[in-house]
């Protein structure tokens, strides 16, 4: 555990169980020194507990630099709960999950990732305060985070389209987005209402005709997406797609998307600055959603506010590509050293 | 971790690291549903992590049994601070241990182990008030456990004599006490004062010289003092004495001393019990100490009563013995049985 490299200095990393309700699973928490570590919980199945583990310390991790480059006032934690084979996590699970978020006291704020919904939340938030991605109602930041998620993308498109192509213009550029989501599905609205041509594609047909039909998009196959001649590629649906394979055969001068872990190695980041390849660090661009988490958790901002915030990510990400390019640096290496700053200079605790 | 056989129910199981004091270690919380866990905090040198898991997990649900069977209203669990080669644990990092004890939030009440003082607890009580086993003045329970757990033992080798030799007069009697420890010295105190002959063995020769002076104990080598032929030998040193090895050449109708773990394994009871020796088990003869250190965490009772309830560890036993004779069950499983009835009938979760 201690000496692994994922553990990388974790504060605290719990399994727990809960003998009544069958439920399982790991809390990590990396840092708290920028406040409170905020991260999703993810229902999934693992090969074995181990794999439960890496993924836990590998999201963590990320988390504690997603929220520092985001400027939010918290650390980084995240939870998994082990699902087993063919059996949903159930609703006295989520209510034992919420008891032990609530164990932590407040050092672990949970909120909705993969395979948890916002209704699961609600039997989480039976037996803990410290919960956010609950349903709101009327003007109250929350709920659904996923159209803030893409305002950030689209915000950091126009920051790197500005960066590398010298125009805040989108008219008539052509944006290839990859997976149509609920993020990818926004992110389409936002483009066109901006006047782009959109290339889209995933296995959903139904979806793909849909951003046809509302967005006239050119709909291509899910193996073409990434290669294809446009001025921004935007992945915004797997992992690791961005790797030693797919990278030579990138045309498009940016990839810039809210798919979270693009890069398969560090090692692709150079790779695409190699290739004058802008890509924009994905922590960094899909903030919009646990900057909406956040404030909703704290009270902090109404909803105007929180879009102005999520908006800032566009700026962040135009200090990153300035520091890139004065640095001849990969732009992955100037977020993760700017999030590491942000930590350690903190002295809150 | 969750598959494994010592995992057993666990509620939780925290790996916790402080970057600044360089701390790393443990905390497992076997069950919390007689109360919160109680248990010592270990500072040891470990192989590798997982033998540090192993030693929490298994010292972890000891306490839970051996606090349910002391009819204490706490669960059990247990931390072990891995120290590293050569090093002692600094002040900065029992202080540390302090903040990490606090952030259980009092599921987990803290106390001396093996290599923990009462000062270095003292360093640990300055971030937290989740901790027993501190110095206290005047009147207060609290402090040193070793007279209180020694008492417990005495009261416990009353029992198993009214149970195998059908008396409660010691006098003229003799016990081969196995370790001159605090606690094994305190117990040759109280046989002594009772007109006991005491054998005795320690690697210590000074300890053993004492014991000689003082109360005119027999000293024996250290591979002899299990197979006296004496009336009943007290394990007060080394886990593991009582094994496939040991247990055949063992003479002394009876086996009831303080050390931890006599069992080699589960399979050495029955081992015992078909050689017709009464093995008062462990954990439910030496939980003076856990009995003295929740009356102090909890301000329950002043010194009187705390060895008057340790007093009762006589009459424990006696219907663990009165239940394995009528069942014709090893005494170690009669009380495995006992400790899980009482954590399974509680509805206080």
């Amino acid at each position: 555990m201690f000496d692994s490299r994922s553990f990388d200095a974790h504060e605290s990393v719990t399994y727990f169980s809960d003998a009544a309700s069958g439920l399982r699973g790991i809390v990590a928490i990396h840092s708290t020194r920028l406040g409170p570590a905020i991260g999703g919980c993810r229902a999934w199945f693992y090969d074995n507990d181990e794999a439960a583990l890496q993924d836990a310390l590998r999201l963590s991790r990320g988390m504690s630099y997603k929220n520092a480059v985001a400027g939010l006032p918290m650390g980084g934690g995240k939870a998994v709960i082990i699902r087993e084979p063919g059996k949903a996590v159930t609703e006295a699970q989520f209510e034992a999950f919420g008891r032990i978020v609530q164990q932590l006291n407040g050092r672990y704020i949970t909120a909705e990732d993969v395979g948890v919904s916002v209704t699961d939340m609600g039997y989480v938030a039976r037996n803990t305060s410290f919960v956010s991605g609950l349903h709101h109602e009327g003007a109250a930041v929350g709920g659904d985070p996923s159209p803030k998620t893409a305002y950030g993308v689209y915000c950091g498109i126009l920051a790197a389209v500005q960066a590398r192509l010298s125009t805040r213009n989108l008219k008539g550029l052509s944006v290839a987005v990859q997976g149509l989501g609920s993020v990818g599905r926004h992110l389409c609205g936002y483009l066109h209402e901006a006047g782009v041509k959109l290339v889209v594609a995933d296995i959903n047909a139904a979806a793909c005709e849909a951003a046809k039909q509302k967005f006239g998009a050119t709909v291509v196959s899910v193996d073409e997406i990434l290669f294809q001649d446009v001025d921004v590629v935007a992945p915004c649906a797997l992992g690791a797609i961005l790797n030693e394979q797919s990278i030579p055969k990138i045309l498009a001068p940016i990839i810039a998307g809210g798919a979270n872990n693009q890069l398969a190695t560090l090692e692709d980041g150079q790779r695409l600055h190699d290739r004058h390849v802008l890509y924009a660090p994905d922590y960094v661009i899909n903030a919009g959603g646990i900057i909406c988490a956040t404030a909703e958790y704290l009270h902090t901002g109404n909803e105007k506010e929180v879009w102005d915030r999520v908006a800032g990510i566009g700026k962040t990400l135009a200090e990153i590509f300035s520091e890139s390019t004065a640095k001849d640096t990969p732009t992955n290496v100037v977020a993760d050293a700017l999030a590491l700053r942000l930590i350690e200079k903190s002295n809150i605790q």
